[in-house]
């Protein structure tokens, strides 16, 4: 299918991450496990910029995003980062807040469904990476802090007072962003932060089953889902029923809803191919 | 009260569903059990048509949906619905989501609380019928599918993307709609889907009575908060409470609201008119 | 620091309810236990009055908002408000809608976090004013009413309509404003009206340790949380991202986040100014 800027992300290499892909899933994983993977300013771009080129990746169908060793991320590193944005002037400052910024718009924005598997510490910009997925799988010892009030910041970081009410509610997102405190697993699981709870041992490639799962569904109705529940974020009722039946209207002229009809009558399996 | 356009519901003969009502409520049956009650074409546009009426019957105060047989509704008939959208050009795709969005958009603009009671099988359009009612009550033992990806579609399907993320949070509601998979019965209880569990030979009844004991309160009061739920969906919270402050000031002015406070100083219990 | 309009709350007299000042917590009791603690026309203008300053009032950092005697508050009296309210006109009815409307935009307004301890009776307005607070504390024994149907008024009063459905859910809102039904404290902590609960003989304790635990930390970024909770309620999440871009930019140029960063980097725990 030729429509200009298509490129594999099979034959990418990451210098801040680890990337790997299997089959149509590009995991990712925050490798630095001896600090429980920080994030640092070369790996916030790079992460960035690797979702965005996710938007012409026709290879990859669904992201499995993790931390290596036990934990998912520490955050913005205190040394990498903090010191340094101590120094900043207000246009260098707000340069910084755009970047990680960009990072959750390039996640919302990317055409396939974003797995996170969360187990151990995941804090500060590590919670926010986890909050930008579309889903989440956890473990019950996984601790989740959205703890910016714990260095003098505001909970308002990187689309946070937005997301966070909507997956948990608008009471429990506000006790975790003023406090800073840990949100154990079982009770991200309770308030549907995380989609369901997984062994640590097994975390990883539960994760990897669901993306392999969604990878085999009609990957252009899944970009549209996730493009609709993005734009839909604050329309009206009516006019969100209106841009559904626009999108599904779309969806009705594809091969795979076809596919589909033609596999049910032959009682088959659809294979789906995204067009 | 002459306000133009009042008709009664008692003497509406539907040829798609079935039709009881019982005081001033109407209970709606989705009624061809042999097939898990799917929807076509010509129900879609009798039920649009039956809610939009709904408007102007002053006699029907609350709405049950159900389906006959122990399940809900299997959603659009693959062969009546499914193999003939395969064959249709793009304005009849968009003419047909426009119609079925039509009917979401019905069920909203009724003045009446709409109760769905749901058992076994609610999927695809079964499942929005439920998710589009004001409160639902389900069957541990129902099972309720939005499993437009399936089929090759997306889930923004009648307002999904807008409306279920608002029910059970943001992500809940897009691991369903990506995956497909069924939400069990305790499942959607625990998330707010349902508001409560019955047994499925109560199901009926319980939905009734519900609906009966809403039907007795203050009607137009009651269609003044279905507005207003709709109508704040996306206003920002200073526009959300002056627009309340006005609606309510109206409610003040009505004869319910003199009867209520005349009753409680009686000891009486208020019997509410409408107006 | 200067900056015109600064005032002390330490010193301020409520004629209607009771002000206690500890330390950096204001604690506010409504106490006429006798009738569970109703508002009046006079509470509910001081109340207002009481948190519009509160803008200005920088040596209160959290307010903690609790009722005397076992129960929270039973809402509009009914001698005092709901019998002269059924003999105003109009506009004297939409100027005591938006006097209420008023407090609950006042107490999402100021800069401070408001945590609700919740016993009893908490009815009406009463029910109004936990769910305007940010956070909730409850007793399993507290019944929370949002009663208006069952005085012939719509379940749109001071804002319920937007703010019940983004801390409960859409579906659970919708039936407690219908049915003016009271919501017992274990479901108000299950569906997250509630951020825990306590015993009754703790709540207050409870209630004042989380607001004093609250008040070492950052005040400038917990109001920057507060007002972006509240500003961003609407927006699509990339205006989101941008406004949370540019409102971090300036916490991050606060003493506060230099103080952590430089606590941190000695180890110790950091003392917020608020600066």
């Amino acid at each position: 299918m030729l429509h200009g800027g298509e490129q594999a992300m099979a034959g990418y290499r990451p210098r801040h991450f680890s990337l790997e892909v299997r089959g149509a899933v590009a995991v990712v994983t925050l490798d630095r496990p001896e600090r429980k993977n920080p994030l640092t300013f070369d790996s916030y771009a790079e992460l960035r910029d690797f979702f965005r080129s996710l938007a012409y990746a026709e290879d990859i169908h669904t992201v499995v995003i993790q931390g290596a060793g036990g934990n998912f991320c520490s955050g913005g590193d205190v040394h990498d980062i903090i010191g340094p944005l101590t120094r900043l002037d207000m246009p260098s400052l707000l340069a910084f807040t755009r970047m990680t910024g960009d990072l959750v718009k390039a996640m919302r924005a990317c055409p396939q469904p974003i797995i996170a598997a969360v187990d151990g510490v995941c804090a500060g910009a590590g919670a926010i990476l986890a909050m930008a997925s579309d889903m989440r799988l956890g473990t019950a010892r996984s601790k989740t802090a959205f703890l910016f009030a714990r260095v003098g910041l505001a909970g308002c970081d990187m689309g946070a007072c937005a997301v966070l009410p909507r997956l948990i509610g608008q009471g429990r997102a506000s006790e975790l962003l003023y406090s800073g405190r840990s949100m154990g697993g079982e009770e991200g699981e309770r308030w549907g932060f995380f989609n369901r709870l997984c062994e640590p041992e097994a975390l990883q490639d539960d994760a990897c089953a669901l993306a392999s799962s969604l990878a085999q569904g009609p990957m252009f109705a899944h970009a549209m889902t996730k493009r609709m529940l993005q734009q839909e974020w604050n329309m009206a009722i009516e006019q969100a029923i209106e841009s559904e039946a626009q999108a599904q209207a779309i969806c009705m002229a594809t091969n795979d809803f076809h596919r589909a009809y033609h596999a049910f009558v032959a009682k088959q399996r659809p294979t789906f191919e995204g067009n």
